[in-house]
């Protein structure tokens, strides 16, 4: 369809290895300027993209895109933003469209979760129906690994990799502590529904060891659990517990619900690991410390797995790649091809089958006592923690880039949405 | 004297450097076969001498004592017991002393803080008194940085590194959530009187960042403090807050204290971090995050400072060299030589001077509005995170060593503590 630009935003929370799929997608298209003209970010994810606030990426150097590769964040701005269904909010998608036709954009790339999954197949359809022509394609990102129609998600391995680690070294602490001081440690981790990053700290120790997973799959049951700490303390001389911050108690509801909820109605959460910490040291009177990593954990570029941060560069040069072979309506999605070796492709995965759908742990995946996971788990998440890629550092801290984050000259009316 | 055994404890807190500490002693003191001959260590510490329950380092593999460089936590345990006066707790330090006859132990290593230091030096007093030739040398050991004598504290520089770290990469977090989402962060740092862990915060952005310290220096000012956040998420969309855990109100009290003490007296904190995060939300309606590292931030060993590393690993071997020397009662202080380039070496420092005293953070290294620090601070943390020095990994992760520590024999009778 001749040279066209291109349209890349960033949405939900972000992680550490986001950037790298953006750096992946810009530096494909710089590769191909037969086709794609200039890539325009959202500011501030689809909201930029509806109040026609664009970035050109086309006026950042290539050293600056390149360091999107090791930089955590959200380099042009993400946001919590979801669209209702094409009748409910037919306006803002057809605005999206007018705003893609004023910049001759082609190409509509949506780097995020389910939800972004789901509006990337609406603007598809909508396109279609209106005659515009669209190609639409989903980049994966979600620390929770909850996407279906791909293996693992890109921003997942780099947090189990974070938090496997931590909670190793905080085992290293206690078990040092525990003979006069701290006996139990608590480590609240993210994962609204599925439990994989909890699932994750249990690769910190070995199916033996004197940790617990407090995993959202199962309710938890407080006497089984204070019986089950008390056990390791006496066995091991301590206990460290990973609870998921999706814990439910026997009557469904959130451990650590706070309350409020966010833009997409999803319960905010934390607490849940205060609580645990509170109750072992009331009933067990053991000294306990606790730690809430919160957003270190999805940030923490300086851990980062390499195979994470490959696969998210990998997923975004993808997408490019998917669009100029004329797929659309896709997600460039990530296939296990085998174990072990660990080998892995991208794949397009039509978008019809990924929209507002959660994949969860395996029920395989989770030991019979339900506090730890078993082997098949394990070779399921070992190779995604695989590897190390370092950022450069600069006077001893991580040199992440900020870019310029040009805008674009508006070309339409100012839209209320 | 000849050749005479040796013991060596940890005390206190345990950081992501101190058994560099014990590889440095150990590897020195097994180069000096013709006065050294076994450097036995207590198991948990100075507990370890008490009870008689001496571990063998000499049982361990070269590889294992050289793994101990990269590996954190206390690898013979360490414990929070403070022994009183020599009047006191006479027993006890008559015990001591029967344990090193005993095992012809002729040097006495205690590696921890203010209140090792203290027993040390007793220790030597007693020796001296009894006349029982023993050579007694300090290692500093604490994440606090508060020990006087040194010009910094092995253990500080790895969680200035951590926590500078982990603060850069959640303000890029919340600089792409801020539109829509999260606009502040708060993280709660350790110290429970001085600030040095908090002002390392700073370090993660420049003066005129969106970056607030809450040290312990400044009494709370809530006002003030909210005032300053409001204006900072207006100025640069988001705010980031440090807050001490040994943050006070204005009635002196720690505002996280949590009521409970450990056996050195100390207040056992934590919460502040909560506090200050429902404040903010509470108050200024912004949608906030709070993280609390705990034990994290000094057992991450994964990202420790090359600086620390070098320096903790220098203490220990300085330890062994100083006493071989004929010095005694003195400590492995580290002493600055210059700022720029930053150069350093070990020289010793009477326990006398460096028992029970505490070093708070200098006046001028706290900006004027008392929420950043200065050019001076920053002249004087930056070379103490300058470097990386990564463990080796397996599997995707920290790959630390578990020693056998075998027991040795006993000699004495039980002992009544």
């Amino acid at each position: 369809m001749g040279v066209r630009n291109a349209f890349y935003a960033q949405s939900g929370g972000v992680t550490a290895v986001i950037n790298a799929s953006a750096c992946g997608l810009i530096e494909a298209a710089r590769a191909h300027p037969e086709a794609i003209g200039t890539v325009y970010a959202g500011r501030n994810g689809i909201i930029g993209a509806l109040q026609e606030d664009l970035i050109d990426t086309g006026a950042e150097s290539a050293a600056s895109i390149a360091a999107l590769r090791h930089t955590p964040g959200g380099a042009f701005g993400s946001c919590r933003y979801k669209l209702k269904s094409l009748e409910q909010d037919n306006a803002k998608y057809a605005r999206l469209i007018d705003v893609f036709r004023a910049h001759d954009i082609g190409y509509f790339f949506y780097n995020g979760g389910n939800d972004s999954m789901d509006t990337a197949h609406k603007v598809a359809q909508l396109a279609a129906a209106s005659g515009y022509p669209l190609c639409c394609i989903g980049i994966p990102k979600t620390v929770d690994n909850d996407l279906v129609g791909t293996d693992n998600c890109p921003g997942f391995g780099s947090v189990a990799k974070y938090v496997a680690t931590s909670m190793r070294e905080a085992m290293y602490d206690v078990a040092a502590m525990a003979s006069t001081s701290t006996k139990v440690f608590v480590m609240e981790a993210m994962g609204r529904h599925a439990g994989w990053i909890t699932a994750a700290c249990g690769l910190a120790a070995p199916e033996d060891g004197p940790l617990l997973l407090l995993l959202p799959e199962i309710v938890f049951d407080q006497e089984k659990f204070l019986s089950r700490v008390n056990d390791t303390v006496k066995n091991h001389g301590y206990c460290a517990v990973a609870v998921s911050e999706g814990l439910r108690n026997p009557e469904g509801q959130l451990m650590g619900e706070a309350g409020s909820r966010d833009a997409f109605g999803h319960a905010q959460l934390g607490g849940v690991g205060s609580q645990i910490a509170q109750l072992v040291k009331s009933t067990l009177n053991y000294k306990v410390h606790w730690a809430l990593p919160d957003y270190l954990q999805r940030s923490a570029r300086h851990l980062a797995s390499r195979t994470d941060a490959e696969q998210a560069y990998a997923v975004g040069r993808a997408a490019l790649e998917f669009a100029l072979s004329g797929h659309s309506a896709v997600m460039a999605g990530l296939e296990r091809v085998s174990d072990d070796p660990y080998t892995w492709r991208v794949s397009p995965t039509p978008l019809a089958e990924v929209a507002n759908r959660e994949k969860m742990m395996p029920e395989e995946f989770i030991a019979a006592d339900g506090y730890s996971i078993t082997g098949a788990c394990r070779r399921y998440l070992q190779p995604l923690i695989e590897g190390e890629d370092y950022p450069p550092y600069a006077q001893g801290l991580p040199a992440y880039v900020r870019l310029t984050a040009a805008a674009v000259a508006r070309r339409l009316p100012a839209f209320r949405a």
